[in-house]
């Protein structure tokens, strides 16, 4: 019963580091997946393939991503011997959502319906096989992160198909992911090195200023509130 | 019966001019389309919405195009105020195939597999409902292309649901096309502003230096004879 | 007497905001000039135009800077109606420098040379004409700049030549600085969307990671101890 | 005495190649000079260091060229094991330019004012130590270029300080140039793998569409027969 196990995750990681967690956590559960984004949270990957090779790895491939990204997926693949599984939307959906609205329909009315399709759908295909899946999340990345916990309750299948949804880097600071990718020296998405701090979609991503916040990055022609993509949403409520 | 139309429509294309070949095909055939790539065939969408502006356009958007023609689509859209229809690989043939071969699998065992299921199957899809379409391929573009005809009995559904394929651009040179972009000033994929000449998906595709041969940029680790995708693989026997 | 001087400048300066601290300078000397590096010492140029309009401001261009910032300096130039004064290496010295040990001796030896020749020499030549230069330096930039003073006393054309060297933004932070520029609309050089963080020449400059020190952007094959270009050398004892 | 030696020469090039060209021109003058600018004239380079490695080429770096050229130009260096000589503008006269009519002044008032400094100036310091320079202009690179002979009388020194300008290259096609770059594996600015075809100063070059003739891409906003530069300006009757 995931509730109670939840509340006892929470309070055990509270004292534990990210890699306690992240070993802890494939340790116990066998139904267990890894969301990696393509970002930094290849911190995530590292800690999660140390703990167990054969981990299962997915990423969401939503069709729209940078070319670098799609290199760096690959090379994460090359770097740690593994084969991360990648998820792609179903072809009548982005069909229906282009043929209809065009390839930008999102700076018109909003990126939750693209990320729905090209996203969220994808993911809850997968996250059928699971009991818990792990992120890459921080409370420190944006206002709607912000009490982010540990171990959370994901009820997006259903109240009566809980999956439990760990985030074990959720008190971790940007400094201080970057400090482990660098000494670690894991491989990184080259447009972290071209101005982006967060990264998406090509069309929803953008470099930010010295000093600018990551979140002004994505989704910028919306508000703030509103910048979680469909896979997080039970932060913003 | 397309045989004997294939004949008669050769015959009658010879003395025609692009501007001629399309509007006829178009006002001949009612379950036609144009394939568009989202390169110089450019000039294929432009007598084709000029013959018939509610004309079927489709283009395949195989997950993997460079972020600049997505963008030229959208303004193709805009431009002529009309809807491309968008065609989408399946779902769960992209996530076998790059699950277990990763993202770049044609590098090393060639473009075949990864291009029918992004490109030959959504267009196959897409022809159960024409008898005709019409693509933008030249004599010029390729060896494989050099005897290619103004019209073509396309079999590829099968020999029971024969379809006719038109090439009104099949004897006009690179330099015609260009002369008739910039001179009618349509827009134009901002790559051919970046050493591109031929353009396909982001990974199989490269600039080309000044006198190389257009083919040279895609495909570019696979034998010329092989470089022709499955969509026009009636060409090369 | 610049040593009675500059102390009772460094008093009077602590206590002041940025934008006094410039206006006071610009309003006591008559001999002033701005170094302008063209990168977020715009901030500084911002607050000296808004002082004096025909204030002098100057900048470096070594015949090695980006083509943006070229643009960017021609930009400051339209944006508030001014003509910064270009300073440029002597032709001959160049020549000998880069014929002799080609264009990128600066990564065998040091970029102590060269910026002596392209930066040094000329701002030298400039500062015969001046009392005073006021310059963007802040402590927060580098290690060999963490205990910069408001106001120095500057020896570089000899003892019997003092020259009074005002930094402005001297106890600044760098979020500060680019809140300013973001808050009050400035221009800004389009690498720091690049992930470019200090700005020099173009290849003694790269991007640098999130979280990466600003000064591993500039001649990153050198220690941090020797990362100053000459014209503040005074600074590293 | 010039005018003879043209003649005879320019009869005797007529019926060799390229290479036996710069060959004999190397063979029979002593004060000989190669001008190299950058760009596919490389081949020129190469076929004059096969003749005498020890002979003398120069550049002009006018302060403006693309970061890619001066890259390249140290290639080329390393390549042949040789010190290509840099010529640099006066320091004075560019400093008066730029701070009077700032950094594009080019764009408003042609580009002959601004060649003149940084090109014809420094060029003219190198040829006062010369008999005869080469170059690697050809007929098919612009209009203005249609008549060139292989040999010039060359009077830009003046009437009395007549100089031999040679053009080993001056009946090669672009194609043949730059299948001789692939075939012999020269080294290539990689802007010509960017779109660029004529390149020269960063601002005053941009690249082209296939098709669109080189010379578009230099100094687009003049008149065709105003666009050669004062190097060459013995062409433009």
């Amino acid at each position: 019963m995931p509730l109670a196990e939840i509340c006892s995750l929470n309070s055990q990681f509270t004292s534990q580091t990210p890699r306690e967690r992240v070993r802890d956590a494939i340790a116990r559960f066998e139904r267990i997946g890894v969301a990696f984004s393509g970002a930094e949270d290849i911190m995530l990957v590292d800690l999660a393939v140390k703990a167990r090779k054969e981990v299962c790895i997915f990423t969401l491939d939503t069709g729209r991503l940078h070319p670098e990204t799609y290199r760096f997926l690959e090379k994460v693949n090359t770097h740690y011997g593994i084969q991360i599984e990648v998820l792609f939307p179903e072809g009548a959906a982005v069909e229906r959502l282009v043929t209809e609205k065009g390839l930008y329909s999102f700076y018109k009315d909003g990126h939750t319906e693209c990320c729905q399709i090209r996203k969220v759908a994808p993911l809850q295909r997968k996250l059928v096989s699971l009991d818990v899946w792990m992120t890459g999340q921080r409370q420190d990345q944006s206002s709607t992160r912000k009490t982010l916990a540990a171990v959370e309750l994901d009820t997006q299948l259903g109240e009566d198909r809980p999956l439990i949804k760990i985030n074990p880097l959720f008190d971790q600071r940007s400094q201080a992911v970057w400090d482990y990718i660098r000494v670690m020296e894991l491989p990184y998405n080259p447009l972290h090195q071209q101005g982006f701090v967060s990264i998406g979609c090509e069309p929803c991503t953008r470099p930010v200023l010295p000093h600018q916040s990551a979140r002004e990055g994505r989704w910028w022609w919306e508000e703030e509130a509103h910048k979680e993509c469909g896979l997080h949403i039970i932060n913003t409520p």
